[in-house]
């Protein structure tokens, strides 16, 4: 049977048991969409990119076949290797010949470069053949070697066809033959290969490939990226991975070093690695989150930056560094069961990851702003409108594998019984420590909608628990077994557990208040002082312009904080969304036309107009065309004439 | 009779005419104390500092004497030449001998390192000599060669020694045998050579290095430059000068263009260079200006960034940027006779320039903040300490020059009589049109105090008129003439004009309310929404946590925006300052401990404790160690927790 992204069912040190890969099936609602279309169209058109750009003809050349030149970034096999992860997580759920063709395509290509020593990537076996591992700060080798490793191990899951599984493991063996101690000493300059080898651990029973993921951590910290042209903290190479205590440098980096040091701890349970991590993860939400879950403040040196420098049209929040996020946040919660990185992951899948691709699947963001004049700004820094691939086509193809694997983040399993993170519509298949058979079909329009409704469709006769999360944003939450109100409470922030001998038909229903309401920012946060956002359920809301009237211009706006909010289902538009509908003014800045600055004393009172706002899913942005948008707006008053 | 940085004497389409060099000498209050400590302390710490970084010894390779490798920046050159100038401005007031033997040392190497064909840059005579001008995009020959010709000018009125005038002008021949139409194409990458040219047009009377700067300037535009990494607008390439209507890319680039065009503008009268310039102006006021005069920013690309963009902590501001704005004002003045020139010139002089040197004249800012947590941060980008000098040192001769040439911006003629658009201690010296002579003494504490005499200490017995600029921040300005009520009106923004036949011993008081007040910004500036800055006259004033009472910590407060403001003189206070104190509220922030973001619904009323704010300008901060500082504080209430 085959198992997700991570097989953690043996980890000692995991709270917290992932279920096998087709453990959830998405049937219905927001995330089985998604997956259509990326099932339909992303994988499609992923590998028409990866062609135009160059990456299979990078590989080719690698191979001693076709003709031209290297072409795109160094780490340009890695898009190819995300792509086969993500064609790998589909094959499991349904049989497609013609991406399974596609992707047989480009294994044998892989296979074909892989010198007889193991060694894989075109861009040094091409371009620099006599300098590999020379740079290993900003060489990616070590990089690729883990998107190849976890596609490998994917694809083997997946569909059995062991190819790409057996060229990773060479090159795993290679890279072990290399690095070490008593070998060449090697710090990887994008951590990547650190969770890669410890999957390929779990996947093959290796331990030496353990060891390795081990020896590449401990290397952090000693320097020997040197300094660059942002400080060693930009590779996280400032300190050791036992003694971080922050989020830094290159937001991405940082992201899959945490998850590997995550995946590190569950099969270790090395407490100095547990306490660092929990250090990160407070440092991370107190210091460093965009209230869409995204991360990442600063486009120099992709980092993230001071504390509370959380700029909205100037943010980075790369959709790859939201990806990070939700693997790390996975692993913590495989390491403690607790329901904070379960909420954490459910924010950012919402709102800062799924606004990275488009609704029709063929667009993709880079950088994702909490605000947006509407146009392509600074030569393309300030993203206002998807594109079709990247130069450093790094997000594309990640948002394709989170999206074919997003089911292995629904659910786990533990000794008790079975325990549920995320919802929408699907089927959960697991099984008891015994072996027996346990199906629930979850009913939902979540997140449109706060009801959940389980029905459990087998289940052995022994007892076993039923957890639910409460997600911490829900103010009122209520849970019926069968009908009858459940007598634990349903506390917000934490699990509530059902604990029964099940029968075929029992029904559990969690009923979340899915109230609409204001958020706004520690005073800490400069970008964002005197605004608020407005958030519904997990999903943060934007005002973009397309949905306003005619003459209101969304930069000259205010919410009136004490308007009610009416929420309304929209079938039809933006691919099925709850719009809100706000009080605000529409506010004269007349008196400022051509004017910086002017006295406090002596300016008039501000005109304000009556006004209607809606807002949509911050996700759904930038799906209708050229559109200004922003997630803060400031709220009436604080705009100060006195 | 030496003149100062520009002879705008005889230019045709001047409306006001410029004095002679020392037709201003300062002689009290902060302006002669800043000259006193440039004088005494900034030529020789430069002199010394030029040593260390090797720009003397460039010129020494250069020349064939010396031994070792070419150091520092490829326009290292500029920074002696910027010094030479700044000394000769000093030697025209009063005689050094020490700095004048420093001065025709550095001269000695520059005439020892020119070839016998004209050319003269160290850093591709020594480094790259068989690829001089093959990048005019960043290679800064044209820039260098600018400066020289600025040095050599300035030197030569100064002094009469024309030495450093001969190596200008036979660079400049150089080049003008170079570039030019049937000769090789030629954009400057970095502006600066125009404005030379001009000036060296003015001195020397020779047409054709005026031809040549209308040359130069008539490049742009053709995207020659190619786009770089941050597009043609970078190096104002993108349009034409003509066509310009945007301050765009790289400050200091765009300013001392403007600057160039402003100079042939007063040469040509060309109405296209007007027009655009005035459209340009209109842009950097509107769009681009910090409350401090300051411009500038974005780090990347050292740019004006979009419009309205201009943040407090990461802004750039660079101290260069501002001396250029003061450059293109004084000239835009000399255009126009309009006050709103003068009042900016103003502006950036007091604050966005002058926090540029520390008061004990060895430490230079390159970047001026308008906010500072008081520590260097991210590799030293946001600058919370002045440095003795920088890798990339164009600021601190800059700063030296302008300061040494002060006087120069102080007052005007035309063919009516005086204009005076700068105050403080000095005297005034010209003569009207028929040669006779004026003499006028300016007495006044200014800023400090807003009264302003002025007495008639020669005059011919025709009837002249004296103006005297009324700034636009004054919101109360009187006029008496000989202790009589003056009966036109002083309206601020514009000038004041005394038109009588004077006599020896007539006194004019001008009486500026000196208010202290606060100011908002336009909401379209995010970085300071809900917040004021304290000014009082041409001051802007920053809260800075020495000042503040022990407990207090100045990112924790708020202005009572109904606060009066106190105004105490403080003789011993950072070298002569008035202070100002407000009353304000420290805020506890304590229920956002932990956290990022709450709803607004549910949480309780902020808690403020009254308190006493005390600022000080921003000019002088940093000058008693590390230091946080604020320039835009929040005011009461527009923390909403409705």
């Amino acid at each position: 049977m085959p198992i997700g992204p991570i097989d953690a069912t043996r980890s000692p040190y995991a709270k917290l048991r992932t279920l096998p890969l087709d453990g959830v099936t998405l049937s219905g609602g927001l995330w089985s969409q998604r997956q259509s279309v990326n099932r339909g169209v992303s994988l499609k058109h992923g590998y028409e990119q990866l062609e135009k750009a160059g990456s299979f003809s990078n590989l080719r050349l690698a191979a001693g076949e076709g003709e031209g030149q290297f072409r795109g970034m160094r780490f340009s096999d890695s898009d190819v290797y995300k792509w086969l992860e993500a064609v790998a997580f589909e094959l499991a759920s349904a049989p497609d010949p013609e991406v399974q063709r596609m992707a047989e395509q480009a294994i044998d290509l892989v296979e074909a470069a892989q010198g007889t020593d193991g060694y894989v990537n075109s861009y040094w076996q091409v371009v620099e053949p006599d300098r590999r591992w020379d740079d290993v700060a900003s060489g990616h080798e070590l990089y690729c070697a883990g998107h190849l490793i976890q596609a490998g191990v994917a694809y083997h899951r997946a569909t059995g066809d062991s190819r790409l599984l057996d060229v990773s493991r060479r090159f795993a063996d290679n890279i072990d033959s290399v690095f070490g101690p008593d070998k060449r000493a090697g710090t990887p300059g994008h951590p990547e290969i650190e969770t890669a080898l410890v999957e390929l651990y779990r996947h093959t029973g290796d331990r030496h490939y353990l060891r390795l993921a081990g020896y590449f951590l401990d290397q952090r910290g000693r320097g020997d990226l040197g300094p660059g042209r942002f400080g060693p903290e930009y590779h996280q190479d400032r300190v050791g991975v036992r003694d971080a205590t922050t989020m830094e440098g290159h937001s991405v980096r940082q992201l899959y070093l945490t998850a590997g040091v995550a995946d590190l701890f569950l099969e270790t349970g090395e407490q100095a690695l547990h306490d660092a991590l929990m250090r990160q993860w407070r440092d991370l939400t107190e210091h460093h989150l965009f209230v869409t879950g995204g991360v990442g403040s600063q486009h120099r040196g992709e980092a993230f930056g001071e504390p509370f420098d959380l700029p909205n049209e100037n943010c980075y929040c790369e959709t790859c560094a939201q990806i990070a996020s939700i693997m790390w946040n996975w692993r913590m919660l495989l390491m403690t069961g607790e329901a904070r990185f379960a909420d954490l992951l459910e924010l950012t899948l919402y709102n800062g990851f799924l606004s990275g691709v488009s609704l029709d699947g063929r667009g993709f963001f880079y950088v994702n702003p909490l605000q947006s004049s509407g146009k392509d700004q600074d030569s393309g820094r300030k993203q206002a409108q998807r594109q079709e691939w990247w130069s450093c086509a790094c997000c594309p193809p990640n948002v394709m594998r989170l999206i074919a694997s997003l089911g292995h983040y629904f659910a786990t399993g533990d000794s008790t019984g079975l325990q549920v993170h995320q919802y929408g519509g699907c089927t959960i298949e697991s099984q008891t420590d015994s072996g027996q058979r346990i199906v629930l079909r979850m009913e939902t329009d979540y997140p449109w909608q706060g009801l959940v409704k389980i029905v459990v469709d087998q289940t052995p006769g022994a007892a076993w628990s039923l957890s639910l999360r409460v997600p911490a944003w829900c103010e009122r939450a209520s849970l019926r077994v069968n009908g009858q109100e459940w007598d634990a409470p349903a506390v917000p922030g934490a699990y509530v557990t059902v604990d029964r001998a099940w029968q075929k038909g029992d029904t559990v229903e969690l009923d979340l208040a899915m109230l609409p309401g204001l958020v706004q920012g520690n005073p800490r946060i400069e970008a964002i002082r005197g605004r608020v956002a407005i958030q519904r359920g997990p999903v943060v809301y934007c005002l973009e312009q397309a949905d306003q009237e005619e003459s209101l211009d969304i930069t000259e706006v205010e919410i009136d904080p004490s308007s009610p909010i009416q929420d309304t289902w929209q079938g039809g538009l933006l691919g099925g969304v709850t719009t809100l509908e706000l009080k605000g003014f529409a506010i004269d800045n007349g008196r400022w036309q051509g004017k910086l600055y002017m006295p406090v004393a002596g300016s008039e009172e501000v005109e304000r107009k009556p006004t209607r706002l809606t807002a949509v899913p911050y996700y759904a942005w930038a799906n209708r065309g050229p559109n200004a948008m922003r997630v803060w707006v400031p709220t009436a008053g604080t705009q100060r004439d006195a």
